[in-house]
């Protein structure tokens, strides 16, 4: 445990996303209270408080390093690929991959609600937006020149519509009624959608 | 408040299912608990274990309940329609109009899992076939003789597709990074991937 007022207070913030993101993994979401996140650390809830105005706003911070980690994974995966629509079904299959193996992070991502009248910061919204880029590049590429209201459909339609298939398979619903693998259906969204959306 | 024995088993099973069905509507799913349910219909918590072995199987009664509204509403919504596009058009927006107008319910769904080790009843397991033949009668209509398997796959794509979407939707995430309108997202999911499916 590491001696008190021993780290800056970025120190203090960084060991507290990483002690939150590690408790997260290793014991779900209702082991994310401040009281378990200072004793991680070896700090104070009000040294916590201090750093972070509340939990919501180190909620902000752990999904923040979700998706930036979840970034890196999807550019690994379609490293090297040059056909826009191979690109994006890396992306989708290298999705549902990061789904199951950080459940417990990707479920927080969605089920986090921020208190009613609360914004979105824009630094969290700036996140989102460079996950979209990736899928945005390689459709803007199949059909240059569109309307760019298009794209943003375009986009929220993919991630919905890949986002909705992992959530249904990680709750084994996907099975309901029938044996199915999830990436076959995932590929049958991603590939028919595709098709359409070059045609259209 | 009814007088006790006055109802055979069924009719208590059918009062408790509704009363359940309106704690939550009315009070979220937080409402849900045998002893405001045995409130509700005026017996004791020890009847209503009678009539269910437990909260898990009511549960699941209410949500073979929504499943069958969710049903009904569909397939208005879809009546007189004879392109089968366009009757998958309607039910997605359908879908969507019933996710928004019975929050807690279609949310309840989704949110209730068994157990672990406890299959799904095969009564409910038929129920939501029901609502998958309403979209596999359609694509079968526009691509007949297809492999069983790909409907399979294709259903859930279609259905996994537009869950996700509406999931997005009702807690505000859709709208992450971009103002997109949750009918146009759906539309283009629904309306590219059968462009794709007709032509694959």
């Amino acid at each position: 445990m590491a001696r008190r007022n021993e780290h800056s207070r970025e120190e203090i913030k960084a060991m507290a996303i990483t002690a939150a993101t590690a408790l997260l993994s290793a014991a779900g979401v209702q082991s994310l209270s401040t009281r378990n996140v200072a004793k991680a650390i070896g700090y104070t809830v009000g040294t916590l408080y201090l750093v972070f105005e509340n939990l919501d706003e180190l909620i902000l911070h752990i999904n923040a390093a979700t998706l930036a980690e979840l970034e890196q994974r999807l550019v690994a995966d379609c490293a090297g690929v040059r056909q826009p629509q191979e690109k994006i079904r890396r992306i989708a299959r290298g999705y549902l991959q990061f789904a199951q193996d950080n459940h417990s992070r990707w479920a927080l991502l969605f089920s986090h609600q921020l208190p009613q009248g609360t914004a979105t910061p824009v630094w969290f919204v700036e996140k989102v937006r460079t996950l979209f880029e990736l899928i945005e590049v390689p459709l803007r590429l199949l059909k240059p020149n569109g309307d760019p209201q298009m794209y943003r459909a375009t986009t929220r339609a993919l991630w919905g519509g890949v986002q909705g298939i992992c959530t249904l398979a990680m709750s084994d619903k996907l099975r309901w009624g029938a044996e199915v693998a999830t990436e076959e259906v995932i590929d049958s969204l991603v590939s028919n959608y595709l098709i359409g959306f070059l045609q259209g």
